[in-house]
């Protein structure tokens, strides 16, 4: 089969591959007739993922169709169309049991990173009752495929830990994919002020189409004064960090009101600092969190009811034998306008 | 009457001073029977709190008598026992309608502060209603001082925030008196295990009268790995800062678990290092407060029934004469073993 | 000026009355200029509310500008416009501490019921500060009317203490005002389905043009059959009672889901059947509530954002003059298709 | 091998059976060392039951060690010793992932009712992984039963449910088994007071051993009265019934306070009376369940750690030989002082 394989820092390759085969009585194997790319796998071609091995096969999103089941699975069996989840859950660790997915003790986020990934016509999920959803019949699969990570990063790290509410006011910092699927998610909760704060009018135009309610640029360094102005003052009740560098992280700190929240769901590799000097009396929450997909059967439904739109967060389309022209768009997207690019494989 | 007055960085003086007047409808004023030292009097007779200006009647707890009430005051009469909220809530702003006493737009961190305070034989209280609590008759009124600030500010920063349950671990890094307050007030929900940090041997042995299960000496800087070793790798559920400095919250910050909480407490003078370049991924939550004083009644019903000895707390007793010699006590509280001293008007 | 007064079961009129004056220093005399009828004023007349003694000026409800205060108030002054809160709380006892302004010891439901009501040119406010509400400048005072009793009651009694969330299912249990105002709020959640259960066809395609996602016309006796088809026999999470007999309780006992809610806004006659024997295990709750208007300044905000339209629940408009003929209109809704009538005083 | 078998309704008898085999990959076989009776199996032995088959073996509490495993179980391997749960969950369902496992799709309260149980040398497990619990060395295993069903079913239905807190007042109605489990879980949250109810003085006695803070003997009809007598008129935040009849939910009814809330834990045969036409307004909550055991682990750390002593709840010891006798003791425990009797494999 072919498959984008991560060969050494800066190098990828689309080769051709065995189809995985079930290895444990847990497993599935999936034919993938759909998958993304992430920012997380740029991270990886750079080299700053130093636990993902040269050879994997990339990708940790995507829908497909069972090919196969191990004799332990249950729930699903061969053409069912399934979701795959970037996070496999073996559902009976003590993390699993409460929920965070994120923390399996033998799974987490391991699909294309500690084993083969997504970006491949097939793929082999360990776990799969508790790592695959199955797609209603009907349903648009690209927009599913939307709920593998980027939905569901930017609902539970952002939205559900920053306790978006009715009537409250919600700043995001960062209009990427991430930020724009916080953005999309926040309505859920009918806050009354959505501000989206980034460097680049485009991404910012984007947002007022997503239903931002104001918007900041903040290239002048003077985000937190603005942002304070139009709050009377007052500062955000959430401010969700969609970066990952410092800078976005002392903006959040700035703005953030007494009793707020600072919703962190960027990927940071560097230290920040933390003005306790002036928050230990502000009553203030910070929250990390790597997506632990619990909330995935509950986005399907908001999906399937249409209370949501991930088809905004497409912006192409690419065949898997042109996976390293999407790879190219993807990665300029401040050049192409690339929000999530599918692959039809 | 007599009262402690901050004069000027590094003086104070017991002098005389006329007694306070009612000025609002909403002010009570209470004859002083007992009162206490903080270590915030401490931070401002050392001139860190600009805030405050010289010629302030120090003092932000006690218990005393109502001597006058204003004309709007309805909960309090003449002779009533009442204990002093070290907030003052005027019950009717934002924050207030919210339980946030300590951002009362009218109230709030006043008492010895901004207004004069409780280190006096009389002292005004405004919003009385919603800031001074009846004592039940028969009280201990020692043990119902340490409910002015020490308590409620253990249990609601350290305990509540620190999302303390039946079965979990914690950590406490400081075992000064706050830190012993978190102590108590922890056990209301039963945790597995309380492991006590601190430099000092003579507060761990305290802390081990007090309840903890486990005790690390901080001075060999390897109180994480420690902890780590005795909690098999996995760190606690809930670490509460009870220091207020950059090596303390770096503590904490090393031994919280996956998915736990870091409750600071302590009062910081100057930023910390938070490494989400670590923890980005961790599902970990990091809270700050200043004391609401909203769980005083339900602190105060635990005391009653005995469910907490706050007398342990208190180490020595003076009379208002001599409190520059409590001051001095208080203030080497290495060599004097001092927690809390209990002033007698 | 002139009041609507209820004389005795059956009888009211209106009359000409005194101008109500401050009695204590934390009253406000509000110069009403809207006003509304709700069903519980139809109770009163009724004879069904003993509490209500004849001679009392009736209305719970609506807008208008401060006229004078007493010197305890410090939130408003002459010339402020106000939203008058069904719900009078003193912001000190216990209850109003927790939130819980319904059951304050010195206010609760009196407005209307205890002392003299909002359907007169002038009502005197007990414990202005924390039972009035400023309204923005420029906002629709016919809008906010319905924020004094009926959004609150149906968004606090039915959709926060039913849990309604992101994907859920709802169903609510009659679909006059109260249960509009439930459905209107109930879609600050985006749950994924509301169902909307009633006896009278118009009433179910208002319901539809307010959000309903399915109707179901009980009057055959076979709603629940209905509602378990359309949700795969698996009942919904949170059952709204918005009528106040036992045929609609049973209807919600049977409809609500393994884990789910049946929370009670309807003011009930009389006892209802709890079917224990068949729901012990189910993992439900059952909610009451007499409405706290907590969440005013909340549900103020997202009027003010546009989150809601409460105009949709405005069916008519009258002067004070005829109040009677508006009470005559209100009384036969069933035949007037009037929901709330808004009085312009 | 032998096991205790329902025939018919009156009807049980100590026979043999063959020892159990693995009929899919999760299963495992555990030899039961230890076991217990429970409410339940005498319910099913009047014939109450009649979804359990005569032919059962019964039994769904015990402690054991592994003999053999399915392919698919990860968790456990021969020889280790594990607590049995009363409630098998699959780890996968709709059900578990919320933590709801009595409403497992492939499994709930099966055991000794659907499919054979523990009172017998061995027994199969279904769903082992997620079933199961690993048992540490050195634990006390006869405390460790308890840990099967009574006391998560105290915690879960009656203190969770019931919303416990530090400072609170519970009553608890019915001083049996269940109600002694709920009252020594309740005490994980400090609250101020729990108060016993029941018709025999005895079994109220042992609740004052086992930590109640006063008793009411009921069987004067007085409960409620003296009940608002001990708590100045005010009532109960949490009302938990333990019994399962009308007259002990009546109870829980008149002495719930506004704001409360009635957990019940009772297995109910018929309907109650909810008078609606009183707590409309009484803003309670009331709450059913059956045990989920999600708490199992949590309460596994208490044992452990000795923050309980479940020992309180085993009253005798048998053999399985004698367990005939066991099921007479038990019985009749008005006379016999049973509580839980220990059977010995």
């Amino acid at each position: 089969m072919k498959a984008l394989v991560y060969l050494a820092p800066g190098k990828k390759n689309l080769e051709d591959r065995p189809i995985p085969e079930i290895t444990s009585p847990m497993d599935a194997i999936v034919k993938v007739t759909k998958t993304t790319i992430c920012g997380t796998d740029l991270h990886i071609l750079k080299g700053d993922v130093p636990t993902c091995e040269p050879g994997r096969i990339l990708g940790h999103e995507g829908v497909g169709i069972i090919d196969k089941v191990g004799s332990g699975v249950t729930e699903f069996k061969p053409g069912d169309h399934v979701l795959i989840s970037c996070i496999t859950a073996d559902g009976k660790c003590e993390y699993c049991r409460k929920g965070m997915y994120s923390h399996c003790i033998n799974g987490g986020w391991i699909l294309g990173h500690k084993i083969d990934g997504t970006q491949a016509e097939y793929v082999r999920i360990p776990y799969a009752d508790t790592s695959l959803y199955k797609i209603p019949a009907g349903a648009d699969e690209d927009a599913i495929v939307m709920l593998s990570d980027i939905l569901p990063t930017g609902f539970e790290c952002g939205v559900l830990n920053g306790k978006v509410q009715p009537g409250s006011t919600v700043a995001i910092v960062g209009s990427g994919p991430i930020g724009l699927a916080a953005l999309l998610t926040a309505q859920f909760y009918s806050p009354s002020e959505i501000i989206m704060i980034d460097l680049d009018d485009n991404r910012l135009a984007v947002a007022k189409k997503f239903g931002a309610t104001a918007t900041i640029n903040s290239s002048d360094g003077k985000a937190p004064e603005k942002l304070m102005k139009m709050t009377n003052g007052r500062g955000v009740d959430t401010a969700i960090e969609a970066v990952g560098i410092p800078a976005t992280f002392n903006i959040c700190e700035d703005i953030v009101a007494p009793g707020g929240t600072i919703a962190n769901i960027g990927v940071h590799g560097t230290k920040v600092d933390l003005h306790l000097e002036r928050s230990w009396s502000q009553n203030i929450s910070i929250t990390t969190r790597l997506v632990d997909t619990f909330a995935t059967p509950m986005l399907l439904k908001t999906v399937v009811s249409k209370k949501i739109n991930p088809n905004l967060l497409i912006s192409h389309h690419f065949k898997l034998d042109t996976i390293l022209e999407a790879y190219e768009t993807f990665g300029q997207a401040a050049k192409t306008k690339a929000l999530k690019v599918i692959i039809d494989v």
